[in-house]
């Protein structure tokens, strides 16, 4: 759950209130930047930018630009970005995954949220001021008084979204001052031969083992779609590398973590070109993709450059060309004519590939069983070293990946992994790294989140654990976390139920207490794809639940400077079998997929009421089932043990002794104190 | 909750799968009409629009209009109209709250949903088409198959909102035809004198004792709320009715139900305009809003109808108008320059007036105890006269009105009662008329959903009975309404959540075995103002539940044909007392202030949780405590016997028996029974 983007909305609230409190007195620290004195102290982890800000204002010079913005995306919004698109990253020193950067002649301004302040102030040099907030508004403002009347103010539109460009539209409107796309990447310039180069490796097809349906099914289903569709489009634009990456069961490397390889296409009612550096294509992958040839059904290769060429040309017919608003760059979507745009916030694309058919379900399940296996061995793997204090936050990270390595169809983790120990689990988004890593102990609490691709699927759990005594708080906590996990996966709900009104299932048993968490409750998941996979989940802009969907559901509590909860399970949405039944179509509910037991050392059984246990027995018997199995095929008979123990039946009887004991039981006991009296008599 | 504005929306949700089904055979009825025959069959119910047709085509004639739109609302988007603004059932002679008419030179046709339908068909004549939808794109497809190119829509500016204004632009763009708004009410002109008079009743203050703070002081907080805006607006302008009489403590009587007046107010930093007729103001009103002439706290008072003129002269100087685009007029809207609005949905004034002070929140509470009273006499008259076959639907809602009026600061019903026995309350908006009302009975379910005026507050209240023996589907329905009634009352949520992330506790009770309810869950209330009090409530526009407002909270279940069910409660929002805290602000919850029992007959115990079944108990002791002492003081002691037996305490022990009964009661069942055997042994 790196980077977090889906969630960061969320974060932003929650930290809101934090940019009003003074940062620390940065003279007494040495790991952070000192710009008030001379000459400014600057810490070994900082990047000198003086010689790129220079070669980039002697650009923006000759294009006559007053101020250049550069993001931190790419030209497909892509949660993870390469190397070569890390172009904030190479002209700030500042690496985190959210930023925007702004630069005048003599101002140099980076703008991101509170996760990465301390971060920005221990990468950045002093030519650049941080400004604590992410608004485009507050862009906006700085720019207006950087940048006298007259001024012309510059972007990549390739590297926008529609959204953010009409923010800046409107921050600069009336103002004096022009808004300037310019095609041309100046950082790019600068950046020269330093710049990675472009991706080189193969783009391959997935065997058909591993995929739902033929492209050409996919193919003929979208189109389909567009002739049902009152507006008749006559093409789908996709921007989105997951949406090309899937409709032709295609994958690649280019992109950290997700499978993917940089590629735009135009699916048209009769024909379907690919933009794409063709020289990557496995032969068999070409083949495929040109059996059809001549046809509706041949894939025509095209030069990735020309994408932006090809699609003005096409724009110029009588068209009308459909896309997806929440992730198509202003570039691209510029060319195409107001009238012949049929707008949507997510493509057809995004939509099919969102509702896993059969066999994508089942290939998503064996690859959860496997997982499980390797995160089981990992949790039995630290039950018997940290006592040792033989594990650290980052050696911890490395077996868990080394264990998802071995199982089969593995293809590394699908996200950086977060191994965190202690007060760094209440960071929501940490990481460790090699040599600053803390050591894991039988007295902290310790967070993983940690998530593998498969050929057959990708997955993403988070496990919360203590070996030791928890406090009375940390248990508490831990329980309702689990307790709003549970609610929210046992919940029946109507057909097109959005997200957004129901993730307060998993907030209820915190809430009950004042505690509560600041990012969202999940987000869907790909076959072999990407970890965060739009639109689906439990924000306002994910689209309705229905069955087929897979979604996380992954409740937390973080305590600053103490400690950090989350307890993460991936769900498939299914039919719910009800008594009674309401309109044409079944009820829905979650079919929990993850299967690795909780930390018995931190359920405080008291607190839950017996619909809970029994739902907690009801996963165990399906753990035990399903996984169980693998684990003896696999011959990790300790493991085999460990599970069988992990997932004993709670005693429903427990919470006759809580503080939610009925008064039936209290009857009871009543009547047996009389009784005795009455035999004693 | 009659005409259900705020959940019309949810209602066509529900309904929207109707629209497929075939009308019933309209010869096989003679309360619809029958457009097939010759001559067309008309049942005594329809109106005769011939001649109002001819003399509206005329005038449209007279200004170059080929299609003419009328709206069913006022210009103060009210949700009840006067009879003088009812232009659409005047014209159409249908009288249902929602709908729209067009009128071509050749055509005619009214759009309504579908809780209208069958009513429609009985009041139109043959010159009317039914469209059975609501859609604006529907009636744009229609105007633009009845209007050639080159013709003009026209419709009256001041009876749409912006977005209806919109929604129509849009649907007509680039189509040829011009959208062109004018000013003179067409249907205005040849409705003529048989038009309704406008209201001449008195306006009158409100006295110091029924109201929060002095209209001086609710001015001063606005302007304060104008000076801290980062965009300084210079005015803010109300059309809401309620905005007006609430800022100024004043009430009159020209809409049914809601003791308002018609009025428009320019608050400016510096001046106060009042757009009224203003011999009708008492002499004490007048009096008090002069009071501070010549000064920033005079207010002028100038004639209704020179809002827009005034207010386009205001907006020439350099100014900017905050106004609530939810219910402003495309008319008002439409004459202030753009870069000089300051647009949000509601209003200062009307989120001012949502959040209700300490004084407020007293005077609310005592009008529910007052109302509590009425109710609970109301509930004991029906359990001795329903067995004797004595009330019917329209008898008893009589009844009820009978029993607020002899209520200390009674002013009449907040809305047109619905009392509804059997299947007649499958129909949420059912009202029973004299004559056509259906005989409660031993054996059906009756449901009353009433409210009153006090000058002290504003109550809405349902409940639903059964004096016999009720099917298990009926109590199992009512058991789980009444779970989520409590699941959302007793709901602890940190402060600035919306009501739609929290609305579906209210639902989950039923969704658990596939029931469900198709309206919506809550609306706010005023201080002796509307009963549907925008913008509080459960839904998607609704702004963020703070403490201090109230809403209702209102599940429901509708079997068709069958039965209906709904309790309906208004509760306040109040801050919570909890274990932990997370950030600045205490956690909320709900207060119930309406304080009536529910009906013991309906309630399968078993179906509860301990936790609602203290819930329950509390509420209980609540009612006990705040109205019994106001029976004993009415000297109502048959009342006061009948709420002492409605109010007992429900016993914890019924859950032991339950499906729910814990593993705890079974082990000491089981104790007990080795410690027989051993005693005996």
């Amino acid at each position: 759950m790196h980077a977090l983007q889906w969630i960061a909305a969320w974060a932003l609230l929650l930290h809101g209130c934090a940019a009003g409190r003074p940062p620390q007195a940065a003279s007494a620290r040495s790991d952070v930047r000192d710009c008030s004195v001379d000459p400014p102290y600057l810490p070994p982890t900082a990047t000198n930018t003086t010689a790129r800000l220079a070669a980039l204002r002697g650009t923006m010079r000759a294009h006559g630009i007053h101020a250049y913005i550069v993001p931190s995306t790419d030209a497909h919004m892509s949660e993870y970005i390469a190397e070569r698109d890390s172009r904030l990253g190479w002209l700030t020193g500042f690496t985190g995954s959210a930023g925007t950067g702004v630069v005048t002649q003599d101002k140099a301004a980076l703008w991101t949220d509170s996760r990465y302040w301390t971060q920005a102030e221990r990468q950045l040099d002093c030519n650049w001021e941080l400004q604590r907030t992410t608004w485009i508004e507050s862009i906006g403002l700085w720019i207006l008084e950087a940048v006298p009347v007259g001024g012309n103010i510059s972007l990549d539109p390739f590297l926008f979204s529609i959204d953010t460009w009409n923010s800046y539209s409107r921050a600069l409107h009336g103002s004096g001052r022009t808004l300037l796309p310019i095609e041309t990447n100046l950082v790019d310039q600068v950046w020269g031969d330093q710049r990675p180069p472009p991706a080189s490796s193969e783009i391959y097809s997935l065997p058909p083992a591993f995929t739902g349906s033929s492209w050409q099914e996919k193919v003929a289903g979208i189109r389909q779609q567009m002739e049902q569709h009152v507006r008749r489009p006559t093409a789908v634009l996709l921007s989105g590398l997951e949406e090309t990456a899937w409709l032709f069961n295609l994958r690649g490397d280019d992109i950290p973590y997700n499978p993917v390889f940089y590629a735009y296409t135009l699916l048209t009612n009769t024909t379907i070109s690919l933009f794409v550096n063709e020289t990557r294509l496995a032969a068999a992958a070409r083949q495929s993709l040109q059996a059809g040839c001549p046809g509706p059904l041949c894939v025509e290769l095209r030069e990735y450059g020309q994408a932006r060429t090809h699609l003005r040309h096409y724009a110029q017919g009588n068209v009308t060309i459909w896309l997806g608003t929440e992730y198509t760059t202003y570039g691209l979507y510029s060319v195409i004519p107001q009238e012949k745009l049929l707008e949507d916030s997510y493509s057809p694309v995004m939509l099919a590939k969102a509702v896993k058919n059969t066999k994508e379900q089942k290939l998503l399940r064996a690859a959860h069983v496997r997982d499980a296996v390797a995160v089981i061995q990992y949790l039995l793997w630290l039950e018997k070293m940290v006592p040792q204090g033989q594990v650290d936050e980052f050696s911890g990270a490395q077996h868990i990946d080394t264990l998802r390595q071995a199982q089969e169809h593995s293809r590394g983790p699908s996200f950086q992994s977060i191994s965190a120990s202690g007060l760094n689990a209440a960071l929501a988004h940490y990481s460790p790294s090699n040599g600053s890593s803390r050591k894991l102990s039988v007295n902290e609490m310790y967070l993983s989140d940690t998530g593998g691709q498969y050929l057959d699927g990708t997955t993403d759990i988070t496990r919360t654990v203590h070996w030791g005594v928890p406090t009375p708080l940390q248990k508490e906590a831990y329980t309702r976390v689990l307790m709003g996990n549970i609610d929210l996966s046992r919940l029946v709900f109507p057909p097109n139920t959005a997200g957004r009104v129901v993730e307060s299932f998993a907030r209820r048993a915190l809430w009950d207490v004042g505690l509560n968490y600041g990012h969202g409750t999940g987000h869907g998941i790909g076959n072999f794809l990407s970890v965060h996979e739009w639109p689906v989940g439990f924000q306002s802009n994910n689209v309705p639940l229905m069955a087929g969907m897979f979604t996380s559901i992954e409740p937390g509590y973080y305590r600053d400077g103490e400690f950090g909860i989350r307890i993460e399970d991936v769900a498939l949405v299914v039919e719910a079998q009800t008594e009674h039944q309401t309109g044409e179509k079944p009820f829905l509910t979650f079919e929990v997929v993850s299967l690795v037991p909780y930390d018995r050392n931190l359920i405080d059984l008291r607190l839950l009421s017996p619909e809970q246990i029994r739902y907690l027995n009801a996963y165990y018997e399906t753990i035990r089932a399903r996984v169980g199995p693998e684990l003896q095929r696999q011959q990790l008979e300790e493991a085999y043990r460990w599970l069988q123990r992990s997932t004993e039946p709670f005693p429903l009887g427990s919470t006759a002794t809580s503080a939610t004991a009925t008064l039936g039981t209290l009857a009871l006991a009543s009547l047996l104190s009389a009784l005795l009296t009455g035999l004693q008599a």
